[in-house]
């Protein structure tokens, strides 16, 4: 298969490219770095991506910011943040996507333990995730050519520890490489509609 | 109790109004109709209301609106209606009432089954009713001076079936007066960071 992902060097993502690239071809996209650019909070930047690397059996979206903030003084603009960049960029990934992507071709987006398990500061993230999870659930009936789509919801990533350990005390760390497998389980399995938690 | 009901002329909103009106002051809001009216798109519309009406002891909000479409060919910017609207109308009622709510009042938000029982054409409600029920599980931890949230989350109503019937064949309807009950729960009991399903 030939597989985008989308923010193949954030922590998840790195993971996720290592895991598929033994047995596909891996097309890595990001802001920052990768075969292609780009930017999923513009939706003309999406399809510039999907035009320049040609025809996908799978797009893999790890990518996506959050405000992480206290919620007594959380602002509309800052819940704007993740409306714009988590949930609308994933979500935008799926409207261009759908209509260039192969015959049986797959989604994969990313939500991610808040959506029922909050922590502090975590308010926006919890509702970007919720809303990623039920947005999969609905897609996936609708999808035609036989299309598949699933979310990815992990617990906090060992390797994510040193940054987000203080917001998620308590919580059992999960190690990327598992986190990868449920990647593969949806790019490489049958299953739609899916909401994968690793915890 | 003071009630303010954002909605209240809606089909939910109006038999929430009836059943919390037997034992407690309402002030009722909506967009054309009611003691107050508010446009919860706008914050600054949802201040006006709040300045207008006092000291509230809950907030009730059955109000928002999606866009209801064929996945197919739904655009960013029929899904940003329900975004603005159900989803932000109803995070910014709490994000403005926070500070001017009294303290240990309550804010009881609407989501809905689409959330985990999707239906064709109802992806962006899938989204947004994730979304809210994400939204009110993480800001129930962290809302000051005793203040709770919860969501209700209701099967298609009985009452709405004419309108809604077609979209939700199979679907049990439920009656509004039962839909009303998980309100008075959330209003008048002592839970927070609840997903009162009502199906």
């Amino acid at each position: 298969m030939k597989i985008l992902i989308v923010g193949a060097s954030g922590t998840v993502g790195a993971f996720v490219a290592s895991a598929l690239a033994e047995r596909h071809q891996i097309v890595k996209a990001g802001s920052k770095s990768g075969d292609v650019r780009v930017d999923i909070k513009d939706s003309s930047s999406i399809r510039k991506m999907f035009e320049s690397v040609g025809k996908l059996d799978a797009v893999v979206s790890a990518a996506g910011k959050v405000h992480f903030g206290e919620f007594a003084k959380m602002t509309e603009a800052e819940f704007a943040i993740g409306l714009k960049d988590k949930l609308m960029g994933q979500v935008n990934l799926v409207l261009v996507g759908r209509e260039l992507i192969a015959d049986g071709g797959s989604f994969t987006l990313t939500s991610g333990v808040l959506s029922h398990d909050p922590v502090r500061a975590g308010s926006s993230a919890s509702l970007v995730n919720g809303a990623i999870d039920g947005f999969v659930r609905a897609a996936a009936i609708e999808l035609p050519r036989g299309l598949r789509i699933n979310a990815v919801s992990p617990g906090v990533l060992l390797e994510s520890m040193p940054s987000y350990g203080p917001y998620f005390r308590g919580h059992q760390p999960v190690p990327g490489t598992r986190v990868a497998l449920a990647y593969a389980k949806s790019v490489e399995g049958a299953r739609t509609g899916q909401v994968f938690e690793v915890l």
